[in-house]
Order: structure tokens, then C-alpha cells, then sequence
């Protein structure tokens, strides 16, 4: 089954019901311990909000995360803000039974390029072949079935599963599985769907919750495989930030991604 | 007038009119040409919507600026989307006749610091005495009056009234008039009230309008001065990111910030 299929055709994907109401599907198989990956869940919300706009793509969006979502039947509220006329904004709320997603984003058309403007004062990373790197295979448990559901390889430098680097970053290589192109809706997949940072950190920690993901799409990206670079720098306060950048097969930037996590109470 | 009273004294501050309905008021003299600064804004919304979750802290807000906000009356409706038991998650809209924000925070205590863990890759900026530098006087028309409103002190590298530095960032200290204490509320303004980062930048640009602001508050501020640093990585797709890190006096990360602000198309 490919990730469009499970978030986006006509017989899987959001299916209008009336006014500004939705139904969807969390199909199994895209989970960490029984509950559905964050940006699995934001890329069917984005797909939904964008429809419910009238927009192609997603510029910016933004999930609070209020309760886990199991595979099974799911809801999408949608409440278009403002329809403008380069920009679209969309309320949302994603639930079973009780909210599980609350979501704002901007949807517009990427493919007008509209700037005179460059500046980049970082380039796509140059790591070496990702064919050459071992494919994160996924188990019932760890590593979770969410992660075989894309074909993923981590930098060397960064496999915590020989052994953690101490520096809170991942990086590595996604892309979709049956050379299934990305779109503007599947880069939010992506920027979720790597191991956490503080895997990679000094001290010994479980999966740290999302509370809140937000996803900035440049541009549409070319297939293939997508370079990731996800970092840390401050473990504070009970939270950490996980900021993404994401390039594409041609070195372009087409998103830049940052969560905030919980991490967990002294017991 | 001090911030506070723009933005939160039983006289001018939110106001609950039945339920889920707060009127406030955007004062004058919080402008950039006209419009009220982006940060002010989403300072009230966030303490409106902070009351309206009964909770002192917000952690995390993201808000999406629809129109421009010229001084007079708004209402600002609040829908809790959940009350959990540790972070209430609410929806806001803030309107005149027609929405100008659309908003979705997360609001809690931060006085529990509830973790054993600590990384902080990147420490506070020890820069000199802010006493030294000169106070950035606005004017009615540039600066604009909202930076008058602060006591804003740029890092003498980044002061772009003397040329711009090529370097699209924007460093400095800032302090609430009149001895005001900081609060997580005054932090949002605090996230929006320096000059775009792309003032430093190497080409000519005027003001650059927010798509998007997000907002992390990890801890309580102190009062006195902030160290803050706003820089900008990448000037691509018609877009420009702005990341922000905000110090408090005693050198604790209280905040971090991103927005996406729009570029001009080319004529």
C-alpha cells in the first residue's frame, strides 16, 4: 500500500460529508506502539484542509497534539478562515470520538514562484550514496511500523542502533516506497517520520511526545530521495525543539519543520 | 502607558462577554505604518485565550495574520479544544468586522519544571552593556512607533540605520518601559518588535508581511533586559524565515521563535 493510498484516493482518502465535515481513515500500519505517527496524521489533515480550500499545496501548518490516534475511522472538521486571494486559511480538527488533532494552516499555489529574492546561507548536505546505507527495517515493536512504511537510511554518524552519537541530531535519507513521487502533503509525513534527536543524545530516554509540529513548504519537490537534517540545541524547561530542514533529490529546499516534545517527568 | 495596560488591565484589557467572546482593544501608537506590530497582537490574543483556559503560562502559539489591525475595538472568540491535565489547547479568532488573526495555543503552569534533563548546545550571548548602546527612537514613520513603545537596543554589528551588514540577522536587548516585569505573554511581543532580519541583508527590501509566527515559551522570563537573536537561513521560494532565541537577565532560554514572512513579487 503506498502513502497516497492510505491518505489521499477516493476510496481511502477524505471523503466529504456535507459542509466542512470529513471522513477519513488512520489506516494500521503507519503506528509507533499502536498510535498513528504525528506527521502521518498531519499529512492527512493537510491533504483535507487544502481541499476544503480550494489550494493545491501547503505553505504552513501547524498541529497540536491532544490525543494518540489508533487505526480506524477518523473525522476532519474543516473552518476556511479567509479565502484569499493568494492565501488560504484553514482551522482544523481531526477526531475519533474526542479531538485528537487540533490544526491551523495556509494553503496557496507553490508553483507561482514569486521572488526576485535569494538567499541561502546553507546548501543540501553532500553525505554519499544512500543506496550504500542499511534501510531502517521495522518491527512489531522497535523500530516501529511506522518507519518500514517509507524506505529510510540515517547518516552513519547519526545510527543511534549502533550506539548514540551524544549529539542530539538525526540525519539521513527518506523517500516514499514503488518510486512514489513526494508532494507538498508527504513532506509533512517526513518531517516526523525520522527516529527523534535525543536518540542520538547523552542520556538514555524513551519516545518524547509532540505537542505541537509546525511545517513550513517552500517549494514542490522533485522525486526521489529526500535529504533530512533534523537537530536539537536546547533540552530545557521539561521540553526540547526539533528543528528539520528538508532538501530535495535536485538540492532544493522544500521545507523547514520544528516540533516541540515533552520530555518525561522526574519519576 | 505601560505594555500591560495596552494589553491587559481590567479597563482596556480583554473583556469576557458571555461565552467564548472577549472584547479588547488595539491601542494607538503600537503601529508599523498604521497596523499594530504582529507581536502586540498575538500578546493579547495569547492572554486572552490563556484566561479563557484558565491557565498563568502559554508553551507553545502560532498565529496567521489575515488582515492588517489598525487601532479600535476587537473581539476575540476562544473555543478550548482541550482540557487536559497538564496543557489546555485552544483555537482563537481575532476580529473586527472581519478575522485578523487565527490562532491555536497550547497554555500551562511553567512553574512545575518537570524534567531531569538538560542540554543547551548553544549558551547566552554575552554581548556588552545595552546601557551603552543608543535606544532605537521612533518615529511616526521610521522606525515606527511600536519600537518606541520598548526600550530597544540594537548589537552595534547589526545596526542597519548606520548601512546593513550583509548578514541577514538582527541582535539586541529589549526591555519593557517603566520597570515593567516580563511575563510569557510579553514575550510574544518580544518575538516580533526588532526590525526584519532582512534589513541586514544584501539587497533593498522594505517591510517584510508575517504569513506565521510560533512562538516556544520554555520558562517564566526575569525581569530587566532580553538578549535576543533573529536570523534568517534561507531567502528562497518568495519567502523568508526568521528564527528568533530569546534570553532572559539571568541567561535562561525563555523563548524561541519562527515566522515566515512573504517577500514582494517582482514587479
Amino acid at each position: 500500500m503506498s502513502f497516497s493510498s492510505a491518505t489521499d484516493s477516493f476510496d481511502s482518502g477524505p471523503r466529504p460529508t456535507g459542509s466542512n465535515r470529513w471522513d477519513a481513515e488512520i489506516h494500521p500500519g503507519w503506528d509507533i506502539g499502536g498510535n498513528a505517527n504525528g506527521g502521518y496524521l498531519l499529512a492527512i489533515a493537510g491533504r483535507t484542509m487544502a481541499r476544503a480550500a480550494y489550494r493545491p499545496d501547503v505553505t504552513t501548518i501547524t498541529a497540536h497534539y491532544l490525543r494518540p490516534g489508533p487505526a480506524g475511522p477518523i473525522s476532519i472538521d474543516t473552518n476556511v478562515v479567509k479565502a484569499g486571494r493568494r492565501f488560504s486559511t484553514v482551522q482544523g480538527t481531526m477526531a475519533t470520538e474526542k479531538p485528537i488533532l487540533s490544526i491551523l494552516g495556509s494553503f496557496t499555489d507553490l508553483a507561482a514562484n514569486p521572488s526576485e529574492h535569494e538567499v541561502m546561507l546553507q546548501r543540501a548536505p553532500e553525505w554519499g550514496d544512500p543506496e550504500d546505507m542499511p534501510r531502517v527495517e521495522a518491527t512489531d515493536s522497535f523500530p516501529p511500523p511506522a518507519m518500514g512504511r517509507v524506505d529510510l537510511r540515517l547518516h552513519p554518524e547519526d545510527n543511534f542502533y549502533n550506539g548514540p552519537s551524544g549529539t542530539p541530531q538525526m540525519r539521513g535519507w527518506v523517500r516514499l516506497t514503488d518510486d512514489e513521487p513526494w508532494d507538498t502533503f508527504s513532506l509533512l509525513l517526513a518531517s516526523d517520520i525520522f527516529p527523534p534527536t535525543v536518540f542520538n543524545a547523552n542520556f538514555t530516554i524513551g519516545w518524547v511526545p509532540t505537542l505541537e509540529l509546525t511545517v513550513h513548504v517552500r517549494n514542490r519537490p522533485a522525486p526521489g530521495w529526500l535529504r533530512c537534517e533534523f537537530a536539537s540545541r536546547f533540552v530545557t524547561g521539561g521540553f526540547v525543539e526539533e528543528d528539520g530542514l528538508m532538501w530535495d533529490s535536485s538540492g532544493i529546499l522544500v521545507a523547514q519543520s520544528r516540533q516541540i516534545s515533552l520530555l518525561p517527568r522526574p519519576e
